[in-house]
């Protein structure tokens, strides 16, 4: 069919194998260190925290990964996720540019995180854990591994950062349906969480506090692991199936993309998407330009450092070398919650080093204007976080209409904002600020075209 | 492919026509009474809130009619929805039945209400309207029509029940995103409303009260019409894409139903999807048993009257025959507020009488107790009103191990809960009562297999 609005494929097309781009680059990225004495961490440091199917895949120099039959039948739910040609934003903007988003809000979180959820929940059953333990902030990580905990018959515990526990009740209602136990983090339920409550027992809580109390009941249970939802090896090869669809999917109508833009916290929506599109470049079979894009509040490829610096705000994870900020880094409390980490995946930090893509940094309300616009002719209402791929995507297309020129524009649009609504409403109330970033910063950050090509 | 688990089908097979049921009626429904003079009502009478085309739709004996191409492009951004096997929950079962589900909650709406919206806010702008008013409960309906008259440019005013525009500010949120304007109900904005707030200025509002101030606009504004989201034949008629996309996709898999299940409130959503399959069984070319399921704390079909009354609390529209529990009823507040109707549609309530198909009542804790065996295997968390199916599905299934019987059962899960989330709390907290049922008349409700066929 010509001209088409979802580029849909048959659930045959799921892809069989995950790619892993450590195969194809000219340098691998440097070693995780142990936290106390600095040497290289081997696989039996991580074994108390997960299992060795996925220990393997986080140091494995292998092109692709076989997908367990087992993950793709719960993929089936939902992938392989559609395409879609943003046309009606296209008419809004007038431009010759074409703009392709693929939608991961279909998944049953509403996210990507399932596309690794379900595969880490699935190693973990099939090597004898009983438990999972996890941390979430606003709830998108911890809503993911309860679904897929539920498909393989475990049980699973997540701590949320208490304010959002609070505030954002939803997320956690969604994570008791599926089965899945929710605590308050900090709780009374780890020395970790004692020792705050004990100096603070209104403690907010942190993703570091949360983080520190899974991990702590993971490697004390002799049947409990921990999963992470982002920033590790194993997370980024799991999300590739979405660069392998969108891949397909534009072959399927002809399509090349000129512009790959993703929005980056921990890194694996973005890597998930640009990865396969990475190896293609690398390859010599097509030419994109690849823009990672952050929050203004929490720039960690554009401002933070590249060196050793900890996962956690407690110093408690192995060193890894990433772009980060400090892990005593706060950023300001944006609504884009999935994109304030101070540090950066170390593969992805690596590969910004080997020049592979660019980043920017963009201000929360030039992107909230862009998911407003966005909203009134797609329908779909975005999560705070693809806004900044969006609203990179939209100026680029406004570019296009000055120049002319007809790029294919392809974006990840990694989940719904159902969840997020109280955001908009900040939005709406003229209540959204940016950390340093003035009206007229903000218009110069839009108007600004990336020096990219 | 064999056994797939979603039926997709490709956008160009998104149905070109709406079936209209009433060509196929051995009789024609009873005409509405003008409230006054208790004379059938002529399209004069409805032509101040409706645009002639839906008042021509809506008094239609052609069998078939044509959906406008720009209609179907809005279609596209959703349709055609997919027809998803529930393979999981069968297994769950251990049943030997096969469950399909066709979803709706992929519109941008979450619902099937944009299968409506989208056709009444286009066929408003081509006759000039510029602007659409409407009423909303828990907001559905309301963000729906918001959605739809941003894709014509229409301004859109919605008058949301104030009780819940207070405790469930999101849907409100997600019409205002949508470029609507939102106000509580009663508001000072009409006289209906000020006359409310005269007598009592703390007013939870209703239903009642909130479409009289929305066609009280309508009424005396040259250029706003009002729109209604169930109950009518033109918005029965516009759900129609269901039963025919999801006739197609069973053919497309060699099965024919056997058991059509589905809830019903005003009646569209059951109506979209049985009417066409209906057809085919009016015609001899299937068989399959129709089943409405209702709340028990709302019983319209199976304890409601049919006879002339009116479609509001205030009695201000006009008179028509229906299964109804009295305009001055009120049912208790459910979680379900999409089926806490006194009425029903009249052309479902003429079609019920002809007996051409059944309905039976379910408490709303069997229908919970259904939703979470289903989030925890299908992944989808259902809103409130399709867990009324579900549980009636899920009970056949159960009685189909007994009896060994393949049956072929199809059901409308006409929407996502993400925005229930709050029943769901209530549901595990045990705090989910229900009118007159206690526990054990739960239990007798669900071991009764309905005597259908």
């Amino acid at each position: 069919m010509a001209d088409p609005t979802k580029i849909l494929l048959d659930e045959s097309e799921i892809p069989t194998h995950w790619y892993n781009v450590v195969a194809d680059l000219p340098a691998p990225p440097p070693p995780p260190l142990h936290p106390a004495t600095h040497e290289p961490i081997g696989p039996d440091d991580l074994a108390p925290l997960f299992p060795m199917a996925l220990i393997e895949q986080e140091v494995s120099a292998e092109r692709y990964i076989e997908i367990p039959e087992e993950v793709r039948e719960v993929y089936e739910l939902w992938r392989p996720s559609p395409l879609i040609r943003a046309k009606r934003l296209e008419r809004l903007l007038d431009t010759p540019a074409k703009i392709y988003f693929k939608y991961e809000g279909v998944s049953p979180a509403g996210s990507h995180k399932p596309n690794t959820a379900v595969p880490q929940a699935y190693y973990n059953a099939a090597a004898g854990t009983k438990r999972l333990t996890t941390e979430t902030g606003a709830g998108q990580w911890g809503s993911a591994l309860a679904f897929a905990a539920a498909q393989f018959a475990l049980e699973c515990e997540v701590w949320q950062v208490a304010a959002s526990f609070t505030q954002k009740p939803y997320r956690g209602s969604m994570i008791r349906t599926w089965g899945a136990t929710i605590h308050s983090s900090p709780s009374d339920l780890t020395e970790a969480g004692r020792a705050i409550l004990a100096q603070d027992p209104d403690s907010p809580g942190s993703l570091g506090i949360a983080i520190s109390e899974a991990v702590e009941v993971a490697a004390s249970s002799p049947d409990a692991k921990y999963a992470l939802g982002s920033v590790l090896n194993h997370v980024l090869l799991h999300q590739t199936v979405i660069g392998e669809e969108a891949l397909k999917q534009l072959a399927e109508v002809g399509d090349s993309p000129d512009l790959i833009v993703g929005c980056t916290g921990g890194g694996s929506n973005f890597a998930g998407l640009a990865f396969p599109f990475l190896r293609e470049k690398m390859a010599g079979r097509m030419d994109p330009h690849v823009l990672a894009v952050e929050p203004a509040a929490c720039p960690t490829f554009t401002k933070g450092e590249y060196r050793y610096d900890y996962g956690d705000v407690a110093g408690m994870t192995p060193l890894v070398k990433m772009h980060t900020l400090g892990h005593d880094f706060v950023p300001d409390p944006i609504h884009a919650g999935g994109l304030r980490y101070h540090g950066m995946s170390p593969l992805l930090s690596h590969m910004y080093e080997l020049g592979l893509f660019e980043a920017e940094a963009l201000p929360q309300s030039a992107c909230f204007d862009a998911a407003v616009r966005f909203a009134r002719t797609e329908g779909i209402v975005p999560a705070p976080e693809p806004t900044h791929a969006l609203a990179a995507a939209i100026r680029e297309a406004e570019a296009c209409k000055e120049t002319g020129e007809e790029k294919v524009i392809l974006t990840a649009l990694c989940g719904h904002g159902h969840f997020d609504m109280a955001a908009y409403d900040a939005w709406f109330a003229g209540e959204l600020v940016d950390h340093d970033y003035p009206e007229d910063k903000v218009r110069e950050a839009m108007a600004r075209v990336p020096e990219i090509g």
